[in-house]
């Protein structure tokens, strides 16, 4: 059956927090029948969350009478639901609608849930739930495929839209590309992956590697980046992912005027250099493995801005540099396909 | 009731995997009673394992019928139990015997063990299970206690060993001090510790930053560090641990003679120099977090190997450099009462 999906996001409706939302509907804007949020009911999730055009937000699940499931919307540090949210989830469950959840918090611990899911037969599905328990061993990568992997100088900044991005962009021009999904949003957008964040820690970079594996008969991967390096709550996941895909490239990720870690406001990002020279060094360990491109996320400047800033990081770094929905994304598949040509 | 200890290395009595088995016997000799291997029966500890004196190394449980506990002494790669293991747990249950397991394969989900426990009246304790959620914040941190943290060139090479030496040794010069265990084994040996590469991925850093916030009344904590930054399968967890405890100063730990990273031995561990400044890199980002010693591990080459190898780490990188087993840890305790005072 087609998923007509409802995102709840409830009294979170922005771009950084719902971001799940937003990608959701991005990349898959014809299963998403509406947007759940009572405070902003009445408006577009274009008008919202600058997406989707002219899908509405509504104020309770009876004003999207078409919808059969239920989407959580969004990603908080931590993972943990709103306490709000439960009433509506309950709801949907004994209206028989399937539930989809990103979070750390499973759904599916719950005992209310389990039972009206089981009473209406409708699914529960935890995204995160894993019982991944590999452990990396560098053994068996067809060095024949193409590894390429965002990185960023925080979270929440567009690695995983850049990944996307690169791989339609090379589907484009005619290669043999897959995107790997590595966080929940990615996998609910692409239909597989692993939330690598969810993962037991001795195993992440294990369940990377692994999805690595099962993917290589591909003749490009773009592997989605989680976190950063300097971000101290989840640079331990950034580095797993990083060792376990073991990139051959990195297109490094930024959001212009993000100068505060998210989630720890008095820790200041560390120049672009030194992020960049940081990723060099973890990704370099066993072959050399260079930034070949700057994402630029500009979406909180002005266009001038924006144009201003990217020549700067094209004078400083020498590289390709661009926001990928105002300058498209060729600059960057350019350099995938040029560093392809190395090899 | 007093513990005594029966441990079970069974076909697996080397000083390296059965690293557990050897700390807990260094650590806790009063307590262990016996060693189970029934392949090595008729010898002492000490003869193979190189600590605990007259300890004896028997064949079967009726040959310690003192012991009331049986501990896995072995951690092998990933955490699963051998096969062959399981049969000499279950008469353990049923004879009422508790049973204490650092693996990642937990005793306590195996329904026949469960049973037999129940029956017996016998405890399952798993020491990795555990269930935190909790994101590191960077908030509360005390000032006043100095933070040590041991990193490595390879994991297994005597990282906690070295931070409870370190922390005895403080302890002898009449300092405040703590051992913070990270691990399975360090749990086991000190009695408190979380078990970080067991934890969900996204909340290590958070379960690290817990034991500071939980222990900074101390003037030293002395945190056992886990894995290494260049070994693929756990450098998350280390960069996790590292940023979670956020240190003011490491201890690098390193084997003499160990070229292959463990597990992976197609990967030659890169150059101490380079480990160095990988480490000082990643743990500077807020406040400069230098290398203040060097802990050899120069179990494998002769006395006058390692004196010469000590004196060129010594001419390299101007840094104290010793053998805690050969020359003591005064010049360790030293540099870290070094580094109190600059602060």
């Amino acid at each position: 059956m087609k998923q007509n999906i409802i995102i709840l996001t409830e009294g979170h409706s922005n771009t950084h927090t719902a971001k799940t939302a937003c990608s959701v509907i991005r990349y898959r804007t014809e299963d998403v029948v509406a947007v759940l949020d009572s405070t902003q009911a009445g408006r577009t999730t274009q008008d919202l969350l600058e997406v989707g055009g002219e899908i509405p937000v509504v104020a309770c699940l009876d004003d999207a009478p078409t919808a059969n499931t239920l989407m959580i919307g969004i990603a908080p540090p931590g993972g943990k639901i709103p306490e709000s949210w439960r009433v509506v989830i309950l709801d949907a469950l004994r209206r028989g609608m399937d539930v989809i959840s990103g979070l750390h918090d499973f759904l599916s611990n719950n005992a209310d849930f389990n039972a009206a899911a089981t009473a209406s037969g409708a699914m529960i599905t935890d995204v995160r739930k894993n019982s991944e328990a590999t452990i990396a061993r560098r053994v068996g990568l067809n060095e024949d495929c193409l590894r390429i992997h965002t990185v960023g100088h925080d979270c929440s900044i567009g690695k995983m839209v850049t990944s996307i991005e690169i791989t339609n962009g090379l589907k484009a021009k005619g290669q043999d590309a897959k995107f790997i999904a590595t966080g929940q949003t990615g996998i609910m957008v692409s239909g597989d992956g692993l939330p690598l964040d969810c993962v037991v820690a001795d195993f992440v970079s294990g369940s990377a590697e692994k999805l690595i594996l099962e993917n290589q008969q591909h003749d490009y991967l773009v592997i989605e980046g989680q976190g950063s390096l300097v971000h101290p709550s989840y640079s331990g996941v950034t580095l797993s992912l990083l060792h376990g895909c073991l990139p051959h490239g990195l297109v490094l990720c930024y959001e212009i005027g993000r100068e505060k870690v998210t989630g720890i406001e008095h820790m200041q990002i560390p120049a672009l250099a030194k992020i960049k020279e940081m990723n060099e060094m973890m990704a370099s360990i066993v072959h050399p493995c260079p930034v070949i491109a700057i994402s630029i996320n500009s979406s909180k400047v002005s266009a001038e801005e924006a144009e201003e800033h990217r020549e700067r990081l094209r004078q400083e770094f020498g590289l390709p540099v661009c926001d990928i929905f105002r300058h498209g994304t060729d600059e960057l598949v350019d350099a995938v396909l040029a560093l392809k040509k190395t090899k």
